[in-house]
């Protein structure tokens, strides 16, 4: 009834994007639900879930959004706080969300063909994400 | 334990704010659970979902917002990749997310009096936008 | 399978961010589910649910971010409709969702050390928020 899976990916800081529909569709086929729901989260509140038509181009566009919206560089009260420099970071993820929740069905991840999941690393620096993708289903 | 319903709206293009809750209080009074959740998601990486007070004023003020956030003819990246004018329409997708996850209490949709769930087309062009309603309980 | 836990909290208004992990962890920890999801949801369509490093740093910092998107001050076609004053409230709402899901593993809810979850209070004036706590598991 209830199937988790933890994978970990090594980000380069903000602005990667990662293409994480194949570690998800693996778990969904290993855990052999024909219907149900899939939690895909990030651990931490410097990283986002979201989905996106994975190219180049608009994965560019995408993070020229959030720069516009948050700039890395602008002055955040949080960099006072801890000596930190990552104050666009924590207000990009909260704006985003730590994860996401799709439907399966007939077994499969319900998703357009071009559209995939995608962690968005909105911190500083590299960093190891943990993510969890918790399958509920029959 | 698991009932899925899908449905297809026919939307005119980006701007086009689309109240489903309707369809989703009906896919939850034929499944008949009486606790769980209710997971509403858009198929595609144009198009979002989320609650609004759906009244033209606060729709149109929310359109707004997202032409300021993401202008349509601005440039994109994502235009040079398939001659596409679209690119508008992927990074406001992805900033609002294609999903929602509501709770289902005593039988009904757990929603405020003034909030509806919609369909947000970002995409420039009309689109058939096909639902995925999927709930879990008991 | 299924365990609803609500609750209230009085908001000052715009700019309110509450921190409301110890009560979700408290449901969690009285459901006594090994796995599953619990699902997050403030009824109504002028507040939010998000996770944040909740310091006051970055708590004015994303305060300031939806300032900048959405001021209050600005014009919105809402207000026309009802004589309202909280149009920034709706769009600000609307933009960051409702509702948010995490998984629950080994009978605890999936955050990172830094990570709260919180009530982004949108209206312009003071709240009684409902919150729901829906939790779904074995």
């Amino acid at each position: 009834m209830v199937n988790t899976v933890r994978f970990t990916i090594a980000t380069t800081g903000q602005g990667d994007v990662r293409d994480i529909t194949k570690e998800i569709t693996t778990a969904v086929e290993s855990a052999e639900f024909d219907d149900g729901l899939a939690t895909v989260s990030v651990i931490g509140s410097t990283a986002a879930v979201t989905t996106i038509e994975f190219e180049p181009g608009a994965v560019a566009d995408f993070d020229r959004l959030l720069e516009r919206l948050a700039p890395r560089d602008a002055q955040y009260a949080h960099h006072e706080r801890w000596g930190d420099d990552n104050g666009s970071s924590h207000v990009r993820a909260a704006l985003l969300g730590s994860s996401i929740t799709l439907p399966l069905s007939a077994a499969q991840l319900v998703l357009g063909t071009w559209q995939q999941v995608v962690v968005v690393e909105c911190d500083t620096r590299s960093r190891d994400r943990e993510i969890v993708v918790q399958l509920i289903g029959e």
